[in-house]
């Protein structure tokens, strides 16, 4: 999978797309360098009356329920209509889904709105998919195998019927549409020391998905690049503070060779 | 005190308490971080709707009024109800108190609604105490010895009444209940020149105040823990860029033998 | 110039002006560190109840609108007047002033309140002076010295109509008011892959405008010393990462020697 995944990443750079976030108070800063830092070009809004205009100059729309208000609800709304007006994807982070009844009913309003991909950890994706607040599920560490198999069945059976791509990531991320699976042992253990890691993930996503027209593909080049500078990063670092900034520095940095040296992926099905 | 300041972090470390914060937008990114730094898990949440639930799966509650707002007062109060209905304990700094009349009226507010803590400079604490703008006060450079001890009886017993500590930092930095005053002299004057280092004290010491059945202590021991950190970092860096970074590393890194050799405080009664 | 742009320096760093920022959500962190790194004491604020209040203990205001919400404009429209009022400088960064109908209109509003400067890239500044999107124009590398010829004297004449100093940012950036034009090639391409350099520059020209009876010489030094500070950054930088921290102790340690050593400046007229 390495060439594919380099060949996405060497598109996203060509085509510098435009990505279009509205997304949490704490990473907005982080996930516009993250999106520069690997070749993409973030905006960053969230006006109701400004987001039908700036979705119509981007190429991706990504979604983060992170800080959710009022105000920001209806600019989603807004800028979800027109990406599937517009014919572009958009991705969902259902940050915390399932910490309090007004995110899980503000994140499955957003569900029904075909969502071109979802990323989340296990908690927060099975909390979506079946409503109501769940332990983990996909986690390898805590669950047999039996289990494990039993819940990315069913993920799958879920991707299908949403007609999207699934990024259940954590310690192993499983990337699932109707047909594939990827599972990716990339990343550090560290990253989960550094806010927003996995918000940076869902934008990455957005822009990867801008570059290709494999969404399953662009997902999971997307994990994969992340896991990979990651764990670079993460080498490099003597805490939480230095992997952030190495970690930018690693996805502006990162190539062919090293994608090719440190990708450690498995396509299950 | 360094082996109890220890055991109050090893506490802390060892529940990693979630520590919900409702912040201003400047400091988000930065004291999420260290909370994660120093081993808890961090809320940034401010939706009204879900402040009951929010402050339900949390141990402590933080509350800094930067850059008020009308919707994120209302979160505020929801939040604090919350809190005091759940016996949590809640912190308050007061940033900027009296800088403007609308910000003295927010803050003093909240100190009717009986914090177990408030972190703020010498100008920020005695402005909401004594509700007017007012000098520093505490500055032990500027003033006699004899116009500190006033102070800091004026403010044991202030903190007496409120059933409170105040945390009053600085190049020096007063903790201060109804019976004990620590003085610790940690820290390095660069730190100023980070925005939100005051901040992310008070935030650190939300996740102390989870992780401690004496308030004082715990307070103390954030403070100490910061501003060794602080010193270690500032030392590495060459400028505040650097020293931003190497806090969440030292913050990361912190350890017994680290806090007995540096720690300095004395216990003034 | 270098010399004239030290002292302008330090006169910032004596008088440590206050700065009042209203800006956008993505750049509230950097921005607040690097006024703090030059040597500025910054205000981040945003609630239309105290924007008199905080203005008055300003000495200048940065108007940012690159996350404009209907609350945000009612407070920009309140501190400005302010400003005005207290006879205060303040500047204007008109972020992505053609990318909706939204941002143009709310610009061309503030364009009409009499702002001491105003810091764009050339799309920018030439959309929110015609009125109308538009291409680049100043790009010295795409257009024929005959073109960029005649926008910049459209540009003097307009900066002198308004009253006001217009600064041109790129590859080459250009300050402009009705007499002179400096034309400055400091700083790196690797700065536009970091998130708010642009509006670092603006935020530090509100500190240089509050420290300088020259407008045309504050928003040069200013201009300058980020360009010096960001060349230097760069070349200590592996990546964007590491860029943005070293930014920020190259602005702190910046001295007479460096910009006179690296001052690349060039005065037109």
């Amino acid at each position: 999978m390495h060439s594919e995944i380099s060949a996405t990443l060497a598109a996203l750079r060509q085509q510098q797309p435009v990505v279009h976030n509205i997304t949490n108070l704490v990473v907005t800063n982080t996930t516009a360098n993250a999106l520069l830092a690997i070749g993409a070009s973030p905006v960053m809004a969230h006006a109701p009356e400004e987001m039908a205009d700036m979705v119509s100059i981007a190429s991706a729309l990504v979604i983060n329920t992170g800080t959710p208000s009022e105000t920001q609800r209806a600019a989603i709304r807004k800028a979800i209509q027109a990406a599937r007006e517009q014919g572009k994807p958009w991705i969902l982070d259902p940050v915390g889904a399932g910490a309090t009844p007004y995110r899980l009913q503000l994140n499955t309003e957003l569900l029904d709105l075909k969502p071109a991909a979802i990323r989340g950890n296990a908690s927060e994706i099975l909390t979506l998919l079946t409503g109501k607040p769940t332990g983990r599920g996909v986690d390898t560490d805590s669950s047999s195998d039996d289990a494990l198999n039993e819940t990315l069945s069913y993920l799958q059976q879920r991707a299908a019927q949403l007609n999207t791509v699934l990024a259940v990531t954590g310690a192993t991320d499983y990337i699932i549409d109707g047909q594939r699976i990827a599972k990716i042992t990339n990343g550090h253990p560290m990253m989960a020391k550094v806010t927003g890691t996995g918000c940076t993930a869902t934008a990455m996503t957005g822009a990867f998905l801008a570059s290709s027209n494999d969404p399953w593909l662009a997902v999971t080049a997307s994990i994969a690049c992340l896991g990979i500078a990651g764990e670079k990063a993460a080498f490099a670092a003597k805490g939480p503070g230095s992997l952030q900034m190495h970690l930018l520095d690693e996805l502006y940095l990162l190539d062919v060779e090293t994608i090719q040296a440190r990708l450690s992926l498995e396509v299950l099905i």
